[in-house]
């Protein structure tokens, strides 16, 4: 028997992997951690067996895998020297199969999914996840359900749609979907796989085992990640957690969860010492990845943090658009908006923060530019146009 | 003093990095294969420090990395059993920092000319190599120049606009400016790293050499690869033949090349057994990224399939989007129309090749799809909508 556990009531209750909540407090229940010894498959090279021993699989099997993970972490030579900083480092998840981080996460709740007989799966989302579970959902063979914002716009509708899903777009209130979705999953034996998927949690911890295998066993002092609906930095502090449990690190990461000032119900939970997280009236970022203005695994990354000593902050849209510039620019890579904030952020904390080159700092990056060209429009692009007869008299006054 | 050499007049010539033409012939020159035995460094995990042996290069600046390559080689177990396969896989290229297998070229070729302390780069392209030359350009600090075509997209000038090289949109033809870039790059200092540069074909053999590792030190039976300039071919090419050289494989795969009918130069020409590539007057086809009327490596292209019993073929506009629409639908792989082409030459050829488990074919897969999003207009999405309190009978009637 399997068993989820409640951080709040500190229970554990069976797993039911059509309501992944506490019975009690109806917070989202978290897959137990790993009590015993427990060690890295290093002759392995797909993340998914080389960190079996710390998932909730027995075993997996590659037929569902898109290749997932392994993703690079790039060091920010030229921003360093700009902004006078240290050692800090970006972790790209924008490497995956789908180009964002979601996939990790998929991968491991379609691993378990398939390992239960479930043939239907399902999710509620607007765009990253969407695509995700759409391409992973169709590599496996399963039916999968997409539910969709009334306003979704038609782009990020393709993208989901190549893979063939069912797609509805429900007019209504998004949260509420959100926790309607579980009932009608029981009913229809459709597992909803939605951001506080434990399963899915267990996922984005890779992205912490593979930061430590990158910096030669060691962990970051920072690491800055964006927040939206909690999962992902629950994934990672977890991960962190259970490597400091195993005395594989002395420590966890300072985690600074990063939102956009125009959705930040965590920020501001934090800031006024809330133990529970507000739903905000009306969100208006540019960061569109990270724009949930109700987190479902809201209560759970405030008691993380605040257990763990990190921080939660915001960034103005115009502090991202700057920093998603930085990276273009000065990095060569082009990410998300939601992305940029662990740059804006890190920049904002920046004269506060002890950093030196054994105290690195870790940026996750969430997802690919390529997925939210809109944000391109603000960007200015000096083109200069040339017949090619007068090309060489264009380029000698360019370079003069 | 370092050499290229020409595979026509089997001559070696001093490298001159302004001018990579055989001065006899004016054909591409290569960089001439390593004779004495090289090994792997298969405790690094970086691609161009593990093959390095492989490289022009002496050494290499993690400085200029944005974590190419290490690209995952995915089985495609769905289309194997819908179209009655053996053993098919494909090595997706588009997990690379600028989402396409250009990166790999670009990475070597940034190294080089960095270790030769030139400051200046450039590239003719209008698409993928010009993304990604702004973006290693931008990481490595090198000012960067990218002429494209009059007509280039708005969508694609951004992509790479957004990485701030000097963008030059030049009226004329496209050909000529290919030749005269290096010309101007010449009297400017500047590195045009065309398609056919030496050092970026060098980088297109990692490719091969991860595949060679992935199917546990074996060579594929069958490898399918998009062409257009003809340089990644060449690439992949050198690769199994430097694997051959030094007794890592007793044989080199049966390379097809394959293009889109509506721009398919190379494949008229090897069809007719002619010995030199001549120019297509009007190129029509959805697969933007390999429409090359005039292949600079064309000729090279020719003489290594023939030398090496590969062939080149060409798949319509119809059967590339069908097998763009079956990766997506049973592999969960969003791929550009260019790269849909090798799935497309698989179906075609299947009946004629002998494919069993111990032939396993190899399927190239060049770019993201999300790199051409306009190639999705053909795509049909059906989307069911719904209000959130129908939802349930929405469901129920879908399912039924």
């Amino acid at each position: 028997m399997e068993y989820l556990e409640c951080i709040f009531c500190q229970k554990k209750f069976p797993l039911d992997i059509f309501d992944p909540f506490c019975p009690q407090c109806r917070e989202p229940l978290l897959y137990p951690s790993p009590q015993e010894k427990k060690s890295f498959n290093m002759e392995k090279s797909w993340p998914l067996e080389k960190f079996l021993d710390f998932l909730p699989l027995l075993q997996v099997d590659p037929r569902l895998s898109l290749g997932e993970g392994n993703t690079p972490l790039i060091r920010l030579d030229r921003v360093i020297e700009e902004f006078k900083l240290s050692q800090v480092f970006v972790k790209n998840e924008a490497h995956n199969p789908t180009s964002s981080f979601k996939d990790r996460g998929t991968a491991v709740a379609v691993q378990k999914a398939v390992s239960l007989g479930i043939r239907r799966i399902g999710t509620v989302s607007t765009g990253n996840m969407a695509s995700s579970m759409a391409a992973y959902g169709a590599k496996a063979g399963l039916e999968t359900l997409v539910l969709l914002k009334e306003d979704t716009p038609e782009e990020k509708l393709l993208l989901t749609g190549v893979h063939n899903p069912k797609l509805i777009r429900v007019r209504g209130d998004y949260g509420e979907l959100f926790y309607k979705s579980f009932f009608i999953g029981r009913k229809h034996s459709i597992y909803f796989m939605n951001s506080i998927d434990p399963f899915r949690i267990e996922g984005y911890k890779l992205t912490a085992f593979e930061i430590f295998l990158q910096l030669d066993r060691r962990i970051p002092r920072f690491l800055f990640v964006p927040v939206s609906a909690g999962g992902h930095l629950t994934g990672l502090i977890k991960a962190f957690l259970e490597l400091r449990r195993i005395q594989f690190a002395p420590d966890v990461p300072t985690i600074v969860g990063v939102q956009a000032q125009g959705c930040s119900p965590l920020a501001q939970a934090f800031a006024s010492d809330k133990v529970k997280v507000e739903r905000i009236k009306r969100a208006e970022t540019i960061a569109h990845a990270i724009s949930n203005p109700d987190p479902p695994a809201g209560n759970i990354v405030l008691r993380l943090i605040r257990e763990n000593k990190g921080v939660i902050i915001s960034v103005s849209d115009q502090e991202i658009l700057e920093a998603q510039r930085i990276l273009a620019e000065l990095e060569g890579i082009f990410c998300q908006p939601a992305s940029a904030t662990v740059l804006a952020g890190l920049l904002k904390l920046s004269k506060e923060m002890k950093m030196d080159k054994n105290n690195p700092v870790v940026l996750v990056i969430t997802g690919s530019g390529l997925k939210a060209m809109e944000s391109l429009k603000s960007f200015k692009t000096d083109t200069i146009d040339s017949s090619l007869s007068d090309l060489e008299a264009t380029i000698d006054s360019l370079l003069a």
